[in-house]
């Protein structure tokens, strides 16, 4: 074991959690577009975002800092579990008989379970800085959720967060332990908000949506100056707080002294994967390294691969501001994968101007086939993985056994952004055999995004 | 955060995982009494074990020597998550306002998320070696049943599981993580089996026990040579394997220059608290270190406090060897409380001969106590813990708060065994209020007890 790329776990010290978070915007060729207001089409102000989002966040949203310091309260939380290990992945590469050399950087082994907690941590800081109360949010999958929670109890804040009704029924563990962690949850639509007793009046046995409950979370936090709103993905400070993943990567990477030709991860609103390849593509930017970028999204879900590039709204009601971005449409439904933390209609504007600048490649995955890497991953490297990362798996197996054919050892990274033990369910789903796959006709494509938002030109 | 002491995560490199297992027979002033043959009241020899363990495993079982090394292939397996960090509870402390110093070695990281797997890897690896092609084994509560299915998964051996039916219909999610392993799950009492057959005749709704799935597992391996039979406690060579916990504590804390006043852990067939306190205890025998070492059980399942030391079976049927342990009786039906790892009649006779010696002490909580200390230690440090440990949380927290009003800064050592994420509903039931604790009368201890089998004192 004297050689340290045959090791098992790369692993860091305390003291060498990263102290400042990367912000790529500084080392972009160009900018990505404005973020509109949805009445007057301008370009938004600090103050538009002010009635949500304390101004240190704002400030991140829009700075072109290279580097933003982590304030030593929230580096104390992260100590709980980061540096996150480096794994190779010995016994999976055994399996599959390659001579590619296999890596997964592990987020799992944060409180919530997943890479959530970076960014949660870091808004509930600075919401209670401000004097902030409580925080409002929605969760899907219940990740997010779990992880603000948690944030909330480690600053005193208070935490409600609206869970879309078709989870809180399917996923009790979850909202168990966003509870646990102190949290209020409650099933959306739910009849405390004027735009969930709007729903419910019309569709009293709705089963809600992600765009509803962050309607709801939106209105009880813009109504009470000393509670605000948190988003767990999409936004530039979202995927700025999550970079931490891949700054430890690449200080894993220098330790044993090789770098990836293949950074693969899976994408929903972007930010799991912004987190690990930024800091590598800060170092191709530097023309330092080389590496393939490779984000990997559901078949049923395609934003970045078939989606297109143009102004839309965050949330289904068209309440948010307008972001140009890769979008289905503001108005399409996902279906119901198990991945629900990749069932969001809009990329991250940020990996939307990337993904346009050609500085990465997107592929889809079909639900079997994701399941199929997380089954065989789980019985390899003993981990099972969230069915969100799987997609990431599939797409890194896939590689390794082209490398099979081809000879050549790649060096792959993937992003194994959480565990899949409040998502064992999707895993039962996939042994029994009842998991079923739904690709998107061009028709439907076409027909959600004909809803978007008419936004003409900028002069 | 230069002082060692201050550090949050006390972490070993991989090449620091123990080479050794640590053999606490060789240090004892004494050995245990010897374990009996049902029929003849002999000691049983290695022969009568034969046609369900391998022979290693049964040389390791009545070993004396002080060390046993570990095979290059259990390590190679134990890399996935060994070592295992040792935490130092700073925001605990600063919650109790304690000036005790509080540290907890956490087993969760593994596979299965509990310290099982340390056994269960090194009997698979054992049954491999000796050309077994299957194993059997029952489980309650599910974290065996995981453990043994991912170990088999690493050695190419089936994996036949007979789970409580109780928890079988209780716990789907454990189901499905063994499944997820390559393990097939049988709901006990099945009609697979003579031993389930027989009980469903008589009871078709039996909801099962313990004792019945280790009658049917056990009969299945009797039948086929290419089958043996694994337990995940009570045994010797189960204690030894789970004492590369307790190795790697005593480097961690070699590595701060303090030692442990007081090491806590839960106990139930006593694996995980043996794991982590033999190699204490060993230097304290030695005269090296001299802490309290505390042994915590449930109030409605008290082997050591309030049962007797005596002759019993490790099964409810009567079909196994006769151990000399401290025990409620091989009758003693448990409350269904929710920590399913501590609910077993009987304690490790090597614990039990250990706490005759007086070389540790015992305590009970009630489960309220206990729950109430996982939801503390959940929101201060973000992993939410298994319902077993929080029983030696419970204790913990009791010793910093009389350290509180008395002053001391002790060190305190607790063996965090495994997450609580597949034991999310008995958090629902704690934080819903609907708990209940059972304090079992005397008259209820004398009952059980009467049933111990008649065995002589020895000439």
């Amino acid at each position: 074991m004297s050689d340290p790329q045959q090791a098992t776990k790369i692993t860091l010290d305390e003291s060498e959690i990263p102290r400042r978070w990367y912000n790529i915007l500084a080392d972009l060729p160009s900018p990505p577009p404005p973020v509109l207001h949805p009445g007057t089409l301008q370009p938004v102000g600090p103050d538009d975002l002010a009635p949500l989002f304390p101004m240190a966040l704002i400030l991140q949203e829009v700075s072109g800092e290279r580097y933003v310091d982590i304030p030593e309260e929230v580096l104390d939380v992260y100590r709980l579990w980061r540096p996150s290990p480096l794994y190779r992945a010995h016994r999976l590469e055994k399996a599959l008989g390659t001579p590619a050399k296999i890596f997964y950087k592990y987020e799992g082994v944060s409180p919530a379970g997943s890479h959530k907690p970076n960014t949660a941590v870091a808004q509930a800081f600075y919401n209670a800085q401000a004097g902030i109360r409580r925080l409002t949010t929605e969760t899907g999958a219940g990740q997010w959720g779990t992880a603000l929670a948690f944030a909330c109890a480690q600053f005193g804040l208070d935490c409600e967060i609206w869970m879309v009704r078709a989870s809180y029924d399917q996923k009790p563990y979850r909202k168990i332990m966003m509870e646990t962690f102190g949290g209020v949850v409650h099933p959306s639509p739910s009849d405390l908000t004027v735009a969930g007793r709007a729903i419910l009046a019309e569709h009293p046995d709705s089963t809600g949506s992600l765009g509803i409950a962050i309607s709801e979370a939106v209105e009880v936090a813009a109504q009470d100056p000393q509670t605000n709103y948190a988003l767990g993905s999409v936004l530039n400070h979202v995927l700025l707080h999550q970079t931490v993943i891949g700054q430890e990567a690449v200080a894993q990477f220098a330790q044993i002294g090789i770098t990836p030709d293949l950074i693969v991860g899976c994408t929903g609103g972007g930010s799991n994967f912004a987190g690990l390849m930024f800091p590598f593509l800060r170092d191709k930017l530097a023309g330092r390294i080389n590496p393939t970028i490779r984000a990997v999204e559901p078949a049923s879900c395609p934003s970045l691969t078939r989606g297109v590039y143009a102004y839309d709204f965050g949330d289904t009601a068209g309440m948010t501001p307008l972001m140009k971005m890769h979008t289905l449409g503001h108005e399409f439904i996902p279906d119901p994968i198990h991945a629900g933390g990749l069932r969001y209609h809009g990329m991250s504007p940020l990996i939307s101007h990337i993904y346009e600048l050609g500085l990465m490649e997107a592929v889809s995955k079909t639900q079997r086939e994701c399941f199929e890497a997380g089954v065989q991953f789980a019985r390899t490297e003993g981990i099972v993985p969230a069915p969100e990362p799987t997609h990431a798996l599939a797409a890194c197996i896939e590689e390794a056994l082209r490398c099979k054919e081809s000879g050549e050892s790649k060096v792959i990274l993937t992003a194994l952004c959480g565990h899949g033990h409040l998502d064992l369910a999707a895993y039962g789903a996939y042994l029994a055999g009842t998991l079923t796959d739904h690709e998107l006709s061009t028709e439907e494509i076409q027909e959600y995004v004909s809803s978007l938002p008419n936004v003409p030109a900028p002069a």
